[in-house]
């Protein structure tokens, strides 16, 4: 699996990559940012920050506006902006379904079963497995054994769902206002409906991050930190839910330390993200440094 | 002279305005935003930091991206981003030259003499007096004794000129990629002949930062500092040609300290004025503190 390097541009003394590669598991090309901090090479390996976008967004939104590269750099971490979804829409029996919060750009990192979508929204395997893989191969500069992952909105239901799905995957898990129980919002519904089918709630069961944490058992652990805008009109809407989630971790038997911080007056935009990128990297590298 | 504040967005701690007012120099709506940290307060005053954008950009551009307000929260430093040019074509006589780097978005920080130009494309006045004057009399959290200015590309051109044909107006000034010496190329030739006229040289010169360097007299004293990537295309391309601010600094009998600053790779983009933001902002913070 190999990468085609569209850009190299310089950003805080380290390097992002703009870089395009095929995707056996979409079936598409694929883009991805990588931002390699100033100390990373082939005899200094640095730790991976996976950053999952939200709802619209490319890979390029947070690499531009949220400014974890500032922080990155200092602390040695690369870290890798996946886009949301397959794109190339011609070449994807989309439904007429297709909406800004489904479809292109809401790939919401599940591998759908349904028709139409089985075949290319598969962005749980192409995050977990296939997207990983490959850059492990093509750059001796990340370590492979130190990774966590961090996500916003739907990347957030992304990072904390994929963190519960592979325990010992991620050293550490955190979200910028995550959907959290999607099960229970519309774009969550919504979304699941066309990914997996109405009927299908198991499947959406296994994709919802406060259901995992209920199915947690007695010697299970998980921990996570989350920021949320009171002034978040998708929070106060109740897209988000994080109460649902603190409720489940409360309640659960495991070793779950969910650290929700409700952040008086921000919204649900980049400017939210970037006031908090400092405390979610220093969070990270605490675990990707051991 | 009342500002409309279309949106408050929390930010670093403090808060991002979205200012739009009736402006009568552009005779048109001018929208700009403001960022004032935390520690802002009608008793505690604070600096104002000017950001004059580039070619193409309004104020929300290194708002989102330039990470200024990250390093102005931190020093208690309120910032200013006007819009590069009068909007609302439709109420502009806008000449058949207009284009991405002449026009609309391409103001260049002048007041024009040509028709079609002069009655609406004077930003200069607009940032020199009437702007700041309407935010004095707005914003009693603003210390108007204390204000220093910077700027990127077509910015930069503007926080150059207007610190040199204002002496004591700015505390310090700085600039990302400017363009040093527009009489001598493409961007500024084209803009000042449709703002000035083709014959109208000595105006040309009064609008350029390395003129003005050269008229400079004993006794006078001009400092600033400035970053340029060598990995720019506009500057390979010839269009900032800060080697000419640098000589004509050199060369001059006044008191001049300009520090040009080439960072290796470096591009013309926000990527690039975020990674030195800190350092203008700690240069600016130290004068504007005295």
């Amino acid at each position: 699996m190999t990468f085609e390097t569209k850009a190299t541009i310089a950003n805080f003394g380290g390097k992002l990559l703009k870089l395009s590669h095929q995707s056996s598991e979409t079936k598409t090309p694929m883009a991805l940012n990588l931002y390699l901090p100033p100390n990373a090479s082939a005899s200094t390996k640095v730790p991976v920050l996976f950053y999952l976008s939200g709802l619209t967004c490319t890979g390029d939104n947070c690499s531009e506006k949220g400014f974890l590269q500032a922080h990155a750099s200092q602390h040695g971490i690369a870290i890798v902006y996946p886009d949301t979804s397959p794109r190339g829409t011609e070449t994807i029996k989309i439904s007429d379904r297709d909406a800004w919060d489904f479809g292109t750009g809401a790939g919401f990192y599940i591998d759908a079963t349904t028709e139409g979508f089985k075949e290319n929204y598969r962005m749980y395997s192409y995050v977990t497995k296939e997207l990983p893989e490959a850059l492990w191969g093509a750059f001796p500069q990340l370590d492979s054994t130190r990774v966590s992952i961090t996500g916003h909105s739907m990347g957030g239901h992304g990072a904390l769902t994929l963190a519960l799905k592979n325990p010992g995957m991620y050293k550490s898990c955190s979200a910028f206002a995550p959907i959290s129980n999607p099960v229970n919002c519309p774009w969550g519904q919504n979304a699941f409906t066309g990914y997996f089918g109405e009927e299908n709630k198991e499947k959406w069961a296994e994709h919802d991050a406060t259901e995992l944490v209920k199915k947690l058992k007695e010697g299970d652990k998980f921990a996570a930190l989350i920021d949320v805008g009171t002034g978040d009109n998708f929070y106060k809407q109740g897209q988000l839910l994080p109460e649902n989630l603190e409720t489940a971790a409360k309640e659960s038997k495991a070793d779950v330390k969910v650290e929700v911080r409700y952040q008086p007056d921000y919204d649900h935009s980049y400017y939210f993200i970037s006031s908090f990128g400092k405390d979610h990297i220093e969070y990270h590298a605490k675990f990707l440094k051991q």
